[in-house]
């Protein structure tokens, strides 16, 4: 290509999730055609989002600390540990206003098919929070209601066997399929007032 | 949503082509998981891109100044002139070192569908060039063979019509390596009622 930044714009842009080489042009040639403040402004807002988000050093979650606002929030439920498999996952269950506990975000689940194996996701530092921790005494799993979130919250209950745990599973209220972050508030919320003993459900 | 700066990010890459609000969240997650210099690094690719590269005032490519590498050349063969849709259809006729002329890109095609009317393109700047640059005497229409493109070099040639030009459009035709067998019926059928002298085509 005749423009190096052209074509190291389009390289980077590539090399995000979700953007192949040819959406990285397209994307690069909006950018050119647009006003110079769109470029300025994303630029802008993608080193103030690095700089300014992290992950919280104890739940995964996203946070602006160390500790995140709600694993630093005293008045939170120490007892009650929700599993969730993505940072997104976390401002979907809180909206429902149902759950008061505290979260633990795995990054993921357990998919062979994309290579995803229980050692890449946050399960050793969750046992391990378990053990130091006698306040947590219910575990809930609110991994996706797909075949790898199913896969995950089975592998973890099998993990946490042994342990003096109530161990729950969020309701199958949620459609069959869909993933936590979008479902609708009142059913999301009604699934986990409605959540099962992990052994006794379906 | 509790980040002001992930929500802004969010928006701001959801407003590219082809980035959904959904692939939006999952890459600036991806930013926040990788290290500082990616995001830093795109940062600064976009704003060197914005900068560095515009479109020529003349043809509409791109370019590294008012002019572009080919228009400033002054070897290129000013009397013929090759219409194309985007940007980078210059480069792939380019790379084939079978046209010495100008270009002109018309930054789309005519599409009802999509809102596009020929007063969206650079259609009004071919007129006025053509009006203004006696040399040119050879317009090769190479906009796509989409339905599109065939309209658009439709529209374009009319437009033209009345002036001492000699109006030509690439050819239509089954593809170099590929299997007559496997065409698809539109193509063949163009490829046989466009058929060449056995000697003079190449």
């Amino acid at each position: 290509m005749l423009f190096p930044s052209l074509e190291n714009a389009a390289r980077l842009l590539s090399s995000l999730p979700g953007i192949g080489s040819r959406s990285a042009l397209r994307i690069a040639f909006h950018l050119i055609r647009s006003d110079s403040d769109k470029s300025e402004d994303l630029a802008e807002a993608l080193i103030r989002l690095k700089k300014e988000v992290r992950f919280c050093s104890l739940c995964g979650g996203l946070s602006d600390a160390d500790l995140c606002p709600i694993c630093r929030d005293e008045t939170r439920d120490r007892s009650q540990l929700c599993i969730v498999e993505e940072p997104g996952d976390v401002y979907a269950i809180e909206k429902t206003g149902e759950f008061k506990g505290l979260y633990h975000v795995l990054m993921g689940a357990i998919s062979p098919l994309d290579g995803i194996g229980p050692g890449d996701l946050r399960i050793s530092e969750l046992e391990s929070r378990i053990a130091s921790d006698d306040r947590i005494n219910e575990v809930l799993l609110a991994t996706n209601p797909t075949l790898e979130g199913d896969v995950t919250a089975d592998y973890i209950a099998n993990a946490l066997t042994g342990r003096n745990l109530n161990i729950t599973r969020i309701s199958h209220g949620v459609p069959t399929g869909a993933a936590i972050e979008y479902a609708d508030r009142v059913t999301l919320g009604r699934s986990i007032r409605q959540r099962q003993d992990y052994r006794r459900g379906d």
